[in-house]
């Protein structure tokens, strides 16, 4: 049986009286459309934590586009059978208005760390992003939190911001999930054509070309993107936004590799954007 | 006895035996030098909670100007003896690198919360003022905090992102302590001459002036203030750096005086900036 709260208030209430016998609580947060990637991070919880919730939240704060937060797919019914199957224990589902009361006026700015990558092409995201998650960490008040490698640069991010305020919240990263061509899970994916799901698993070809060389002991980044991009065919419908070698934590662009880094791209494919990463070494230098 | 703690991880042990037994935890984050408005706060505190916890902490993100920052006063031994004659139970006294152990990039951006008052002459001032105190929140975790009304700006701006952000602790204002000659309490207030401490004085009497005009009827917020300027007399050593009236939650300048609106002034006194606020509406509109 899961759960199902949709006010802040319900939900305090409740996860009071769990926290009463619950030695811990885990924080799923997501905005619907639960795919096996969710399920990876739910089943990661479960494993770490007594008691799971899962939030489904369409956070407009962090969408720099109206048609796309109008476009983002939502499936509750099908959300909270996913639920039931993977055992969550609570389902928070709050609408905007339980969330945004008001027009909200504060944000936790990200600094550098959304300067490049998606943050250069999506004004005022992980603003959003960071926002949203520091107001549900409060809401919910987890020991632990969860979420996926695929998103590197928004994991980095809420990595940074838990660090920097002191939230008292350990954060987890699972791995990407993938298809069998290696094509990341994503919320997005559903919104591919036929055609397009063949092109879509281009970038992650790319990545792992980058990896190859890396690892091979190319270290100098221009060379190991330009190698890498030949991966992606010159088809109509598919333009890369970006494939950027960066630091791990700090998420700056690297010139010459020495050590851990972070190869992350973005792809439009048609007019659905995918992104994925790897994060990969010199393996000289692996530990 | 004061319970003296200097870092976040030997306070988290203690406060976890602490909130075992004790109801409430009461909050009052400070930057020393306590005098009688802090222990106003205090005093309230101890009235409303079982346990209150007092921070020290000169908090370099909010200071704009480094030499604002060397010159700020400090006074640990004395604030100790403060905080055991208020029966203060727990003293926290970060270091900076134990507050900041790696360079933040983190920021509470405060919106238009910050563009007037003070915001408007001490760049990034509140910003830094949010981001500590987010960060002190989430370190003591109290059931609530107190804020002096002096710093009005202040005020509004916790209490906005502690309700965007639902962060789960009270926010009590608590009314400003006065000298007899009506000078708020202030740890600069130190700084000034004999001379500059009898001319200190004149801010009050304008944002008094202000009041009497406005619970008269003046309407016009113009006028007010020019009417109110004229108790700050013209003499060497005296400059006002703003006198605006503002609605109080959004802290947005108001022309026609409706409803209630709070009125704030800063006055450089030599090199010593003092600010002082008082919140009033027209008589017939009281409530």
């Amino acid at each position: 049986m899961v759960h199902f709260v949709e006010t802040v208030g319900a939900l305090d209430a409740w996860l009071t009286s769990v926290r009463a016998s619950a030695a811990s609580v885990g924080l799923v947060p997501t905005m619907g459309v639960l795919h096996a990637g969710h399920e990876a991070l739910i089943e990661q919880a479960r494993r770490d934590c007594e008691h799971v919730v899962v939030s489904i939240f369409v956070n407009p704060l962090q969408f720099d586009r109206e048609d796309d937060l109008r476009r983002y797919p939502r499936l509750i019914e099908a959300d909270l059978e996913t639920c039931r199957r993977v055992s969550v224990d609570t389902a928070f589902v709050p609408s905007q208005t339980e969330m945004y009361p008001n027009k909200p006026t504060t944000r936790i700015s990200v600094g550098p760390l959304g300067d490049h990558l998606c943050g250069a092409h999506r004004q005022g995201h992980f603003e959003g992003v960071a926002t949203v998650v520091a107001k549900l960490f409060n809401i919910v008040r987890p020991q632990r939190a969860y979420f996926g490698e695929k998103d590197a640069q928004q994991l980095a991010i809420i990595r940074r911001m838990t660090a920097d305020l002191s939230v008292p919240i350990l954060i987890i990263g699972v791995p990407t999930v993938r298809e069998a061509d290696g094509l990341a899970l994503s919320s997005r994916n559903r919104h591919l054509s036929l055609g397009e799901r063949q092109q879509a698993s281009a970038l992650f070809r790319a990545l792992e070309e980058a990896r190859r060389l890396i690892e091979g002991g190319t270290v100098e980044a221009g060379s190991v993107v330009r190698q890498a991009l030949e991966q992606i065919p010159r088809e109509v419908g598919l333009r890369v936004e970006y494939l950027e070698v960066v630091d791990p934590d700090e998420l700056q662009p690297v010139e010459r590799i020495g050590g851990p880094v972070l190869v992350a791209g973005a792809l439009w494919v048609g007019d659905t954007k995918l992104i994925d990463n790897v994060v990969c070494e010199p393996t000289g230098q692996q530990s």
